[in-house]
């Protein structure tokens, strides 16, 4: 079993500490991603039609970052989390979709709009299935009552 | 005119920088306060009573940062970025009802709590005052296209 | 005495939480005029000139951030945090130095070019009134023996 | 090849992008770890005696954090990028030597430290070799002369 979901699955009531990991992951996956394809971005002649997609990767990597580090905390699910997970979602979509319009010119881009779509899919499969919603009961919570 | 507001004006077609510049410096407050009310809870006697505390603030800490570098940026608002507010003036409410639970006995919580509701009134204005939607209309896209 | 300081006076055995305070502010002000200046410079229509501009701002932001929640922590002053204090105020310099070369062009890069500049003097100022090595002493470690 | 490793061998003069790749990913591992390893600590029945190691736990998650995006950006290599990578490594050893000190207790700082001490090594071999020297030449400060 990988290292960080067995970290994951002390403490928690949560079934499925696998998927969480793998969540966690796809996140920390699309913020590097993001961060190297900006930097990418930065750096080819034609930067002019890339601001947006320097942008919108910023971003991206900047929310995928924190939904990582949220994901990984053993705080009830609640709709913090949900509206977080959601602005992860959307932050990568839009991101993939950029991506992909620069796709066939930038091998950077191609790669990162599937990296980011990876992300965009954990987070909505984690919102559909509800997981978040049994991600805590945390001990911390009935320690501190 | 605030340095900030002055950077935040330039460029964008955003009729108040001024406001917005309130809710990034706000995120930006909140993100420290809770940093160091995390830090002083983990440094009091009764730590088992601040757990949730302690782990709302990191969470709420690592939410208002993104967020504040979120809004200084000139992308449309979108579903992204309101997602991402929303969830901001989540954590933060979530954060200032933990800490006024402990405000009579901690100063730092007290402190916290009352920078926590601070920008979650930012948050909330930005919202309703639908500013968000209004946020961008860059330069940038315009060129890209 | 502003919010932040009073914060920090509480458990330290550091006799300036005022300064310290002081740094803090510096570095998040600094993060956030760098975040703003890269995405101004994005969305300049000479971007090709300001890449260098925009990657020294996207690292000084980054280093800045966590130079402030690194400060925020009640911590023995350490070799790790002189060598982090120490990043901070290079990257600021070096920041600093490129967005005056723009300065005359470009009012977000003076703007940014004089926060910088602030944050790197208070970085060193801490560094050589080896502030840094009072700042501990946190009544965690005394606990944790 | 990992997708990673192809980003950041485009437009780069550095030999080894692999070595690069490496060691951005034992960053990335060794926040994820720390923020974990952090909030396991603060669920634990003996909270007090963990203060010092969660602090290290976060003082650590963030400087990897940012060292592995500071890495991620094609500026050349400098006394910045150096302190920066010095830091992380010191950060590392701190928190592997505490967490080493409750792994027969706790699981997570088991894991913990182990990931710290490969993220140190990773770190330090980077300095040694001095590979950080020839990271840059990038293309992006050749146009902006």
């Amino acid at each position: 079993m990988h290292s960080l979901e067995k970290m994951l699955s002390r403490g928690r009531t949560i079934a499925e500490p696998q998927s969480l990991a793998e969540c966690i992951d796809a996140c920390l996956n699309c913020e590097l991603s993001c961060v190297v394809c900006a930097d990418a971005c930065l750096g080819e002649r034609e930067v002019e039609a890339l601001r947006r997609c320097i942008r919108l990767n910023l971003d991206c990597a900047d929310v995928c970052g924190v939904t990582a580090r949220s994901l990984s905390r053993q705080l009830q699910a609640d709709d913090m989390l949900r509206a977080l997970v959601e602005a992860c979602a959307r932050a990568c979509s839009l991101c993939e979709v950029e991506c992909r319009r620069h796709a066939s010119m930038h091998e950077h881009c191609r790669l990162c709009a599937a990296t980011c779509r990876r992300c965009a899919e954990c987070c909505r499969e984690a919102l559909e299935r509800q997981q978040l919603s049994t991600r805590g009961d945390d001990a911390a919570a009935a320690v501190d009552v």
